[in-house]
């Protein structure tokens, strides 16, 4: 049996990978979808694409699971999301989410949806790590150590530090 | 003479029911544009498209008046907006609103517009109903019953409440 | 029970019309889809989608058949095809084509198709029309009356005739 | 050595037109780039990129100095928009800007950035002259005498202050 | 007065510059129009919008004629491309072309349209100059000076020799 | 140190599995880029970017090499195509190619590019496997193991022998 699990992943942190640690007693594989791939340099979409396709791979390493890390753009379209996915994503079983529009639109489409209440962990921690990397608070404590190595290599903490007071000028 | 009447129609009510009976008197036939015709499924947008024309041509059944009813999506290009609303619709030789901005583009195209302060209904019920929907009110009342059937085949009403307490984890 | 027939439409000819003829026998109501409706002044797609609107509309008024007439906008993403059809149309419960990809992309879906020989003809036959009307043939034997009515109109015989030595200088 | 400096334009005003004056020190040629070009007809956004092409070009046409004014539509893509950009501009070799976001995304290309505290007088008064447009107030002072033209010539006026009170019904 | 040539300017070359000539005796201004402005790299496109510009803008130096140089990105829409040209280019009286789809999208807009059989030349001898330059012929005699200096510098004549044994393999 | 090697991957064969394994010698790590990811369905491009995700991570599983597998959409604009893969994909350091195109595009912007003779394959192979896939002969001897059960489980040989033989009428 094959999972979906979908996030932005702006970054991976602790509440997704224990998320995943959890799914990954469910399933036999598992596809985890980096959504809204397109977006980055924003502060509440800091990273690449790229960049969290490294972070989730490195992180998920460690557990005993077939994965694929799949990007996905968004195509600003509820009605078609649910196909999108599924063309970008190994055919799947069941899907992941506490999101109310994600569990709608697969249970329009006919797809099983399982929920958790420790899912709305990964919102709340999204935002207060990149508060914490904005401050240049103790941000490394709340993601797996691949993640701290990523964010290092590409320059990550100085890039949400300087477009966070970004105004729109031009832009 | 035939006219052209746009609205995000979510859901068609009976403040558009009464313009569209005000306007059959005026024209041959009428052209309802359904905008934002890729949307749906948000607390805003619930309904997709084909579900809105479905609600309309049902509605205006009970007109003696030749009416045609066009999705349009959005273009997000405000200069182009009236030649692709005209690629989309029959010819029609005036168009009724009371949105200023939808106004100064037809004008500043040479569009003859009508407008009447009661268009102003059509708004101010739009959020009413779909309030009430949310909250299990008493919504019927405000739309006609074609309507009603449509928003029961479809599950309308779940979704609307469902998406409403969206967050937005992954999507 | 709902039928979906889709086409280009370009133009509307008795090919399609005595299809619809057939459908008609099938179905309670149909919903025409206007495949490629951002498509016009081109050879081969030489009328806007409202013009096709009024072309089949006018037309189909003869059949005692409630009828919706739908413009769909490419997507260029055949996985999401089906579900971008659905999102423009009121459900419906089978689709007629003789169009192999279509035929695929529904099946894939789970949505029921039927087909019929005869349903080639309307390819046929458009070429045929268009063929004629660059040449100043004898097109008008080929469409309905109403159709022929939209074509004078709208311009559309000098259009198609225009637009076809076109070289694409700037375009 | 040739500059590159974006802004939104909307309108040319006088902080627009000392930067170019100081820019004009330190370069050969200047190209300008009119960001977001296809917006327009919104109180933020009120003019076409074609009406702003007009105001730049008679504004700078009082220096002795080189200038390409080249409108750049918008991509919804950090990632690629320095790409983007160059690939619409004649070459350069530095670019001028205060904003946050632009800075960083030209330095992570290595392009070499120059700011200048002053650059935040042409976000500010863009707001003032807009704000002063919609009042009717004296907002002639703060632009370029061409600007006042262009303006007039189009009827920006009518334009920004008819669409500001605009709601979205339909749009 | 104010007149609008496009062509897409692969490169620019004398039968553009002799068109030039001859518009700049019949208006007061002229602005040409970069068509298909995001193509580039490829045999029939070569040469990204800003070297045109480029190209462009230092050609038409000498004439004594008020220029405005627009690149103009496709929309793959006939039906909005005359409002799309018209918002990106400043306001203009009369359009120049001999391309058939051309001159009809303009005049069903009601822009005044003037054609000259020479006009043809440009089409030609795009294709001569861009022949020669993958041949390594002597394509240097069939533009102006500035052209040559714009290719050589932007390593042009290298590129389109390239890509234009390209095959698709991934692209 | 890390590279990229993009295909199309339609479907993934023995030329890439070779090529793979060239590779796999030169890096530490490998990123494959899927080329082309929204297309599917059609004779040249019969897979979804899913399925070919699932071929390619199923075969390359047998290398001691740690891959990323992204599927890479169309952005269909040449000059900001690398920085769109740069996007995609983890940081790399050189690409493996020998399509002219992208070999121009990558050296363009920077990046060292590898070329190797036996890339050719990889283009001959694949259509040489889809025409075999059509008519039915023996494609399983040109692929890996691994893609035979993805296009088993797919339905993917009935769904490229379907759609080979469409016309395109309506789509």
């Amino acid at each position: 049996m094959r999972g979906f699990y979908i996030g932005r992943f702006q970054p991976y942190h602790d509440g997704h990978h224990h998320m995943v640690a959890e799914i990954a007693e469910q399933v036999d594989e598992l596809v985890l979808g980096i959504g809204s791939a397109g977006d980055s340099h924003t502060r509440r979409n800091p990273f690449t694409a790229g960049e969290r396709v490294m972070m989730i791979t490195k992180s998920v390493a460690e557990f005993d699971l077939p994965t694929y890390v799949v990007p996905i753009e968004d195509l600003e379209r509820n009605s078609v999301w649910v196909s999108h996915v599924q063309s970008m994503s190994p055919a799947f079983d069941i899907a992941f989410s506490n999101n109310p529009l994600v569990i709608r639109l697969f249970e329009e489409a006919g797809v099983e949806v399982r929920q958790s209440p420790m899912y709305n962990r990964d919102v709340l921690e999204g935002t207060e790590v990149r508060d914490r990397m904005i401050a240049g608070d103790d941000w490394e404590r709340l993601v797996p150590d691949a993640v701290v190595e990523v964010v290092e290599e590409t320059g990550g903490l100085e890039r949400i530090q300087r477009v966070s007071d970004s105004d729109s000028n031009g832009k």
